[in-house]
């Protein structure tokens, strides 16, 4: 393998491939207009110092992704498409009534493709390991489990360890969050907390709130409780539309809603503080419990954590659901719910359902935040992610054929292509998979498999010369794609 | 606090209530028969160099509990009903048909009653931590951390750690049970791998057929996914009628049975091998799949390990379901189920309810296992559990009223005692705990709060003047519920 370069480059990459690619930076970036002519070949040999050969694959190139497009004697011009290229994904719009969700089987064969260490992860769901202190919390977990003794044990049974259960609240109340004593119940992992709130504020064949596009956990959650997914229409860059949601809740009965309101799964939506405390309102009003899933919270790209809808919860309408597993600690499986009025119920499910949270992990935690260093940590991750975010994006403007729309999101690990509609990719999941590259399609992120030419790229890997062959052999997948399709 | 000899006898103790203790044993194994006459109080005075007063003490005592009665002017006899103490509890006859599970609330609240440090636990469902090698586990654990990598991670999503499924496949071969290597999927606790196993192989509404009495988390299950408990006639000793069963399923259509094969909870009875090889048989005739909630394996008290029904399990009907909560490490949460043909759905569902199992804890586990120190552990528990039992036990015997059955099983910490008819096992209870001892009641075990005469005590903990002055006030308050029933 060659070194990669700063930008992603290595000794392997041929010089028309850098030409197109620099080329197809400045179309992106507005230096030459949509129907713009381009320098003339022989232009660009005395100002790049290469050969004629190397300008007209580069152009070549180009065309192939819808970038340009050549005229007989004339020369090369910019696709009057091309612009489309750097702007966010379109707010999808939903379908009106509630649904059955049935793609478990999907979601779940797509999930094992990305399971595999020899597959580019771009379709992981987690950040790079390497991101995290586990030296730290191995030491920190030997010292807790030394102090292990029977009441520790009996004393955490499903609430979770007294101590790790105090340092979250005190986390909270850091953020502005009041959280009572008995409020917290630690889970194994949001996922459990999710699933326990879920089913602490609904009944079999109830309907439930989603965004859409949905993060596809919810929509398994509902699945296996036999509930209904009402999607309703989310702003790529803002979060949920209220006056959307309103509507439905006149028009439907609804028994909760589901939301990540701080860069949101897939999205990387984050709903503007004033709109949090919005919709607590409005959902208050309605009686209608909010199931909060605020995982990605600390991984902020600005200056400032935003606050959760939690924040503006007076009534205990909200619960709060989070984790260690994107911010500090995957594999221990450690999540909570603050589960406001529904507390004691969640609590009960939880006895019910898996009795109590691995201890050792727990403990291994509660330690590591009396000693310290986690906001050390967190600073390091937030600007590892947002680079990381940064130089993705980057180049997927480069590589990904024109029209292809790409979200911004100020935080979390994820973006969002909305590419070309007339690419599958489900079909661009599958073609990329067969090559060891694993992609999120948007099938995975609504009831009826909309979509469809959508897809979810983690970000969360230090960029190298694997995931940057990837990223440009995926947007030559993508340009064949829409090649074909015309 | 004073020092306790073998017995259980501490310095406070006075002479009369030893005397009484001496006598009812003597009575319990049959010394002085049912309507026999009993020494005189001269007798006893020089027999056992005490006075009068201690003498008529100690038989007051004993009339108090029911076990003899004084005839004027003639001394005192043993009372007729004095024999049945030492005797088994009765097999209960089950409802018929089957009920909708409502018993939620109470279990919570009893277990709830556990949970603090400064009562006597023998209503616990745990052994004593003292017994368990926390030490060895902690340096085991530390050691594997420190070996964590994003391979380790993503590998072990889902259906768990590699090593440890390796391990655990091992010990079943040894144990003459053969799993496939996609068969095992390692769950928060026994009771995640139980729900999921109860949840894919039945639908809201169900009927599953459940031992009588039956363990209290079976019937959370069955509470939380909406299903119907069918009870079936379930003998002290061996465990579940066959026949009963049979005819069960004539009449009934059954989605599942939850059967605890070994050292079922709480009656402690252990199905002989011949009888699981029948049990795999009918249920497989009629394609009715068993989860085999078999926790309590390890704890045999005699020189081998009883085979669970999965053994003889070749249609994959068996879902075989186990921890190292009870055997090695409680707090860790680490159960699995080797589902059989279920496998794929048990591991899809444990995708969607907590996506995987707490790695750090799976680690230290497979790194314990791996060092080789399990089966001496093993050796000491079951020494120390079988040890305790019967010690616990014979105080039983000693100061619980004439009439009180109670189990004598061959394995596990737990002894069943059938109370006389006339006592309230929920008052007792109450009473009992108002004093600092929990004790886990009867209505625990059964959908519709049978058993209201029925305790079961926890024998886990090593013998102390506490435990001893619990089981002693616990007879007491016994006999005194006895008495003021008539």
């Amino acid at each position: 393998m060659g070194q990669a370069n700063e930008e992603g480059w290595d000794a392997r990459t041929t010089l028309y491939e850098r030409l197109a690619a620099e080329l197809a930076e400045d179309i992106g970036r507005g230096v030459h207009s949509p129907g713009e002519r381009l320098p003339s070949v022989r232009q660009l040999c005395q100002a790049r110092g290469v050969s004629p050969a190397t300008v007209f694959q580069a152009y070549a190139a180009l065309e192939a992704r819808g970038l340009v497009h050549a005229r007989a004697r004339s020369g090369f011009y910019v696709a009057a498409t091309a612009h489309a290229a750097p702007t966010a994904p379109l707010a999808a719009e939903p379908q009106p009534g509630a649904q059955a969700v049935t793609s478990g089987e999907l979601i779940f064969e797509l999930l094992q493709s990305t399971r595999d260490a020899e597959v580019v992860p771009l379709g992981s769901a987690f950040p790079a390991a390497s991101l995290f202190p586990f030296d730290a919390l191995s030491r920190c977990g030997a010292r807790a489990m030394r102090r292990l003794d029977s009441q520790s044990i009996v004393g955490a049974l499903t609430a979770g360890d007294t101590a790790l259960r105090d340092a979250l609240r005190q986390r909270y109340a850091q953020h502005g969050v009041a959280i009572g004593p008995d409020e917290l119940v630690v889970c194994n992992g949001a996922m459990e907390a999710l699933n326990l709130c879920l089913q602490a504020v609904t009944r079999p064949g109830d309907v439930v709130v989603v965004e859409s596009p949905t993060f596809y956990a919810a929509l398994q959650a509902l699945e296996r409780l036999n509930l209904r997914a009402l999607e309703v229409t989310t702003d790529p860059q803002d979060g949920v539309d209220l006056a959307a949601l309103e509507a439905l809740l006149r028009r439907e009965r609804v028994a909760a809603c589901w939301f990540m309101t701080t860069f949101q799964n897939p999205l990387g939506a984050l709903m503007p503080a004033a709109r949090k405390r919005q919709l607590v309102a409005l959902l208050a009003r309605h009686g209608i419990p909010l199931i909060e899933d605020d995982v990605y919270a600390e991984l902020y790209a600005g200056g400032r954590r935003p606050p959760p809808a939690k924040t503006y919860d007076d009534a205990g309408w909200v619960l709060h659901c989070s984790s260690f597993s994107k911010c500090l600690a995957p594999g221990y499986r450690v999540g909570w719910a603050a589960a406001g009025r529904y507390a004691g119920a969640v609590q009960r499910l939880k006895a019910m359902s898996s009795l109590a949270t691995s201890l050792p992990s727990q403990r291994a935690l509660a330690e590591y935040l009396a000693q310290g260093g986690y906001d050390r940590h967190l600073r390091r991750l937030r600007e590892a992610l947002a680079t990381q975010q940064q130089r993705v994006r980057r180049q997927v403007l480069r590589f990904f054929p024109a029209g292809t729309r790409v979200s911004d999101p100020s935080g979390g690990y994820f973006l969002w292509l909305e590419l070309p509609p007339d690419i599958d990719s489900l079909a661009l999941h599958r073609r990329a998979l067969a090559e060891g590259i694993s992609t999120a399609p948007g099938a995975l992120f609504s009831a009826d498999r909309r979509f469809h030419h959508h897809l979810r790229l983690n970000t969360g890997h230090p960029g190298d010369v694997r995931l940057d062959q990837a990223l440009r052999r995926l947007g030559e997948l993508a340009s064949e794609a829409l090649r074909s399709s015309r």
